[in-house]
This record gives structure tokens, C-alpha cells and sequence, in this order.
């Protein structure tokens, strides 16, 4: 609950690497993600090379802080590995890979390591920068490095507007 | 990380009711998730009334322990008022409510609480029983309450086969 009140979008870092020990810890925290019938349909990868950064920075629309970080998380969705039907609608790569990377988040933060989830970036960019194929999709990025920043808590939704008891309407 | 490692996906529950200060706490959990531009594109409808969880666990293929928790969240995404292109490609309101509930995981296991996520139900079936209008859609279900088993760890890919550094091929 600590971790989960006090993690910020880390958007500012310092160059400092992240030791091979705390990096397999977060990402262990995300390998031990629930996932649909057990499927684990997700791959991270993990980018430190300096130029590789940079072009992912520029696939994410321009969003330069990106490749400030230590390195750089590619979350990945495998359709074809996923339970197919959620709700009897939609694979479910794209939660199983969710959940995975906010696990990581919250890791990331317990170890003093700061993330940002990027939702602004183009697929077919980020593909091509790093040979991913057509049948995986790109979920999300996430730089993770050291906070060069503390930001205020950015502003929430009451409960009254997030929470209904017994039925929608 | 504590909670990361010994969270399990809970299928037997004990009557006891979740106290509202504890209720609260988790629900709080969730509303203090990250989301695509801080939209917060999700709503979670809580369900105490039992002929409604029965109902509610027939709508998930059958899956009966879900109505013997003291409650039932369902979680919904809102696709309307969601980030419209995240990887330029989907809109945010997956990966949104998954990271709601995916705290909400992790806070409840935290205060002694089990939870299991439902991917298998009938999204039509589920928004006839809680009134769920046609642009809202059903991500997830849970059962919250008080564990009445001890399950153990479920088997996880070795992080070899889920991470890859610096290209995907």
C-alpha cells in the first residue's frame, strides 16, 4: 500500500545504471504476474544500448526523457500464447501484459527505481527499431532508471466517480 | 514485493464479511492507479447482494466459488472516455482498468484479503444482470473476501523466456 501511494510517473532521471541484481528483481515481480489460464502470453525487452534509446524516444512521439533513463522496457503481447475469450471478446495479451509491467512498476518504486508508462508511441515505429514481429503486439514502454525528480501526486478521481454499489444503472 | 511474491489467485472463501474501512482501503488502492493521460477510464461496480453474485458467477462460465466471497467487483472499462491511441493502434481503457485492479490485487493480499481474476464470463450476460450500458465494457471480475485455503505457488516461465535484451530478433 506504501508503494502504491507514494510511486509517481518519473518523467526526469539520472544516468546512474541499474545494478544486474535490482534489475532481475523487478523483473521477477512481473514474472510472477497472474495471467489468464497461467498463459504468461508477454515478453519484456530490456534496452540499454545509448542510439537504441534514443529511437525509441523518437517512436514515442518525441517524449526525449525516455532515453534519459538507465534503460528502456518494451512490454509485448503474444495474441497467439493468450486465453482468447475474455468476456467472450478479447484475447487477454494485452491484460496479461499490463499486468505484468504494473507488478514491475511497483517493484521498480519499492527498490527506489522510477518508471513511466507510455501509452504515446508508434507500434510499427518501435517494431521496426527492435525486429519485433507481426504477430506480437507492443503493450507499452517504460524507461527505468534512478528519479531525478520528486513530483507532487498528480490529481485522482473521487471514489463517489470511480465506485458503484450493486448496479451500474 | 512482499505482497508480489505470496499473492495467490484465491478459489475458496470464507463467509466473513470485508469490513468498509478495509473496503475502502483497497478500493483506494485502485483509484490511486496510473492511467493513459490521468483519464481514469474505468469504473468498478461492488456487489454484496448474494442472488446477484449467484447470478453473476453463472455469467462466468459456472465458476461457483466466485458468489461465496463476501463480495464481487466487476470491473469496467470506458473506452469513450479513454486515450484513443495508445501504440497508435488501441484505445486505453484495457490497460487502464487493468492497472486498477491489479493494485487493487496487490493492496487486498496486503490486508489479508483473496482475490482471483475472471477472464472466462459472458460480457452481454454480466451487463444484462448489473445494467451495463452498450459503451462500457466488461475487463474483468473478482471475488474479494477472506481466503479459506492456502494455495501454492503456480508454476512461471523462467525470466529467459519472458525477457530479451536489446532486440526481440
Amino acid at each position: 500500500m506504501d508503494a502504491i501511494r507514494t510511486r509517481r510517473s518519473i518523467r526526469k532521471y539520472k544516468p546512474a545504471p541499474v545494478p544486474e541484481s535490482v534489475l532481475k528483481e523487478v523483473l521477477n515481480a512481473a514474472r510472477l504476474a497472474p495471467s489468464a489460464d497461467n498463459a504468461q502470453p508477454w515478453k519484456m525487452v530490456v534496452v540499454r544500448d545509448e542510439e537504441t534509446k534514443v529511437r525509441l524516444a523518437v517512436a514515442s512521439n518525441g517524449q526525449k526523457f525516455i532515453a534519459q533513463a538507465s534503460l528502456v522496457l518494451v512490454v509485448c503481447g503474444l495474441p497467439d500464447e493468450a486465453f482468447q475469450t475474455v468476456g467472450g471478446y478479447m484475447s487477454s495479451h494485452v491484460i496479461d501484459a499490463t499486468i505484468a509491467l504494473d507488478h514491475l512498476t511497483l517493484a521498480a518504486h519499492a527498490q527506489g527505481l522510477g518508471t513511466c508508462w507510455i501509452a504515446s508511441f508508434k507500434e510499427d515505429k518501435v517494431r521496426e527499431i527492435l525486429g519485433i514481429p507481426e504477430d506480437v503486439r507492443v503493450i507499452a514502454l517504460t524507461p527505468l532508471g534512478y528519479p531525478d525528480e520528486t513530483p507532487e501526486k498528480s490529481p485522482r478521481k473521487n471514489l463517489e466517480e470511480l465506485v458503484i454499489f450493486e448496479r451500474y444503472q
